[in-house]
């Protein structure tokens, strides 16, 4: 079954609105089994919706529409509808009462415009919407290749997803027998694109038309996407196990985690597991590692803090990093990284202490050290240990690049220290 | 000048990445004065990017094409460009030294598959990729007509906008003439979306078709955007001035800035601008303040750094908040707010202290001090004050928040001491 999700509203085609709704639609119906080969988003006019109706009520066995069924002047989703298929609007009695009963529970007068809430094509069914005033709308209508199917939405996203989950999948599911497409994403970090692609080598044994695997880059890794296709035959889902156990073979020193899972939360669940603390002492950085390690909920049972020490004074007054060691390398060295470490950890009286220096850009490089240069440190009950990161010149990247660099290194290490934990590490 | 935004990518279709690239490329180019009239995404396969050219390049004077640069083997947007139009794929030299040069320069090995990055269909002028591998590809063709124009980009996020700025604007602007759409932004910070609307009243006699405003809720605050269309007859400009002037007057105070300014370079310019230095004890906010104001380049002028005290050991060592202050009044306090305003101002020796600490969810809170309670504190040379906040109970909304609460009232406070700095303030 292949599904067009589109959406209507300028709000979208002026960059005012993100479309988050086509996302979570295209998950959702993926995950229900359904193909989603297209997503659209056209102004709303009439001109627009009918063009949007001629190129895919034909071509796609379902199309949903959001957007454009409020009560204000500029949606009109409903009106053209019901010209294109020679239709009528109709007052649904009910829809009014159950609007009206709702306005009345919360205190509010009822505006005049709500009437218009309650008005569905001849035809169409209307899908209840339990928090908002604008039902679904949905229609089967005969083409040549059989029965094709259209779902009109509101574009608010809690309403459209209420309506979604509960009355558009199930009359989706009757409709699907068994195929079904199951995912797995294996989250990478340290190595760019390219170069992973070269450790994994080829894999073209392992894929197919069922069995497939795409690269999707970001700013803590790249992530590895194994998609199966299952249909009578089951197969599919253990070549893709195979895929998983292949890559993990050439390449696992690079897997830090799988599915929703982050860099935090995979070193969050170490350090709790072997009732570890941490410190973090940022220069580069500027606070954005112990932000993110912070974002876990519950992360005060293992985030002492930590310091930012933009300049040196602070370097020397709160992290005791020699003066002399900032004179001889300079606050971009390995020796300061490794101080930096070892002092947080010191000050803080923590398990572990990490630390970030380095120039992230645009301006603040040298020769000898230019954008880009970074040195990552970590101090624990086996020593204090530094590395450098050579990044590139983009002040943003720079600076999740590192953020993943120094999360990596602590997982690594508390990794080598206990061994793996569950399935994730190397 | 009509527009297409199209999106190539099997990650977008099944709801993995959320497309922020349409949005963003719909307000640049609807600043730039071309009208976005549809976007739509596609699988990365043959026939789907074959229907996407015979479907948009006629009927668009432009078709934007993000994803399907890079070197993996789902990346076939570039083959698909030649064989579309009968062109081969040449090789750059200059494309593949430049990259070369920056693996180089990180010390990284180059992959084989960088090769292709420097692939080019004939009669495709490649576009300088400032930050990756994949350069854009532009391309004018003839239609009935008129000349028509592709541009194929990079999907991630940031190579994409760099080479828009860079080599796509300036390509469009020589082609727009007459009809300009000028826009302006007023960022408003501390009022939610209904109350300043109360506040600004009635402005209906200032607007107009063609002098408009919207207003744009995000994690910062409200931004205000006043669009003005201008073709010969120029007043709307003017118009859209008045609005602009009266706007100020009316809800000023929470006017921060305008355009692409934000909090912390707002708060860059007022530090920088009086010599003054700023330091922050972050309790609940967990570094993202620092974060935010090392965020701007340059900010080792004014920024000394600051200490994330995520325990309350760290704030009785490192901040000298009083055991006793902590033991009466708790961690989310006025008094220990207050505290770690001075505490880390004194540690630090700067002109201005700040700090944060408070419940942000979705454990933690109690009776006395639900989720969402917040303190944020200040001290400088008149003395320590705080202030707090009641939020909601999402614990990324929340953390936002405080984050835009506490600059701005590091903002209210530089401009309470020494005027407005050029146009912005109160």
């Amino acid at each position: 079954m292949n599904v067009a999700i589109a959406a209507i509203g300028d709000e979208l085609l002026i960059g005012q609105v993100v479309n988050t709704n086509a996302a979570w639609l295209g998950t959702t119906l993926t995950d229900a089994g359904m193909a989603v080969e297209k997503m659209v988003t056209v102004a709303d006019t009439e001109e627009s919706i009918r063009g949007l109706l001629d190129e895919h009520l034909d071509t796609f066995d379902l199309l949903i529409v959001t957007g454009g069924l409020g009560p204000t002047h500029d949606d009109i989703t409903k009106q053209v509808l019901a010209d294109y298929f020679n239709r009528s609007l109709q007052f649904h009695e009910n829809i009014f009462e159950e609007i009206r009963r709702r306005f009345e529970a919360r205190g509010i007068p009822l505006a005049r415009s709500n009437r218009g809430q309650a008005m569905v094509p001849e035809g169409f069914e209307p899908l209840n919407n339990p928090i908002g005033t604008a039902p679904g709308l949905w229609c089967d209508y005969e083409r040549e290749q059989g029965t094709g199917s259209i779902a009109c939405l509101p574009g608010v996203p809690s309403e459209m997803k209420r309506i979604v989950q509960e009355s558009v999948l199930p009359r989706l599911r009757e409709r699907i027998g068994g195929r079904n497409i199951i995912r797995r994403t294996l989250l990478t970090t340290g190595i760019g694109e390219s170069n992973l692609n070269e450790e994994l080598g080829d894999l073209s044994e392992y894929l197919s038309q069922d069995v497939r695997l795409a690269f999707l880059p970001g700013p803590q890794g790249v992530r590895l996407r194994l998609t199966a296709i299952v249909s009578d035959d089951p197969s599919p889902e253990r070549r893709m196990e195979k895929l998983e156990s292949v890559i993990r073979e050439r390449a696992g020193t690079y897997v830090y985690g799988s599915g929703e899972e982050t860099l935090q939360s995979v070193v969050a669940d170490l350090l709790r597991e072997h009732g570890m603390t941490v410190s973090v002492a940022e220069s580069c950085t500027g606070g954005l590692v112990l932000s993110r390690l912070t974002d876990v909920p519950g992360s005060s049972d293992y985030v002492a803090g930590g310091v930012v020490a933009y300049s040196n004074e602070v370097k020397v007054a709160l992290l005791g990093v020699p003066q002399d060691t900032l004179g001889a390398h300079g606050a971009v060295s390995r020796q300061v990284a490794t101080e930096m470490a070892r002092g947080v950890r010191r000050a803080l009286g923590t398990s572990v202490g990490l630390a970030t220096s380095g120039i992230l850009g645009p301006g603040g490089g040298t020769e000898e050290k230019p954008v880009g240069t970074v040195w990552i440190g970590l101090s624990d009950d086996s020593g204090a240990t530094a590395s450098l990161l050579r990044l590139g010149l983009d002040r943003e990247t720079n600076k999740e690049r590192t953020v993943a660099a120094v999360l990596n290194l602590l997982r690594r290490r508390l990794v080598k220290t206990f061994g793996a934990s569950g399935e994730e590490g190397t």
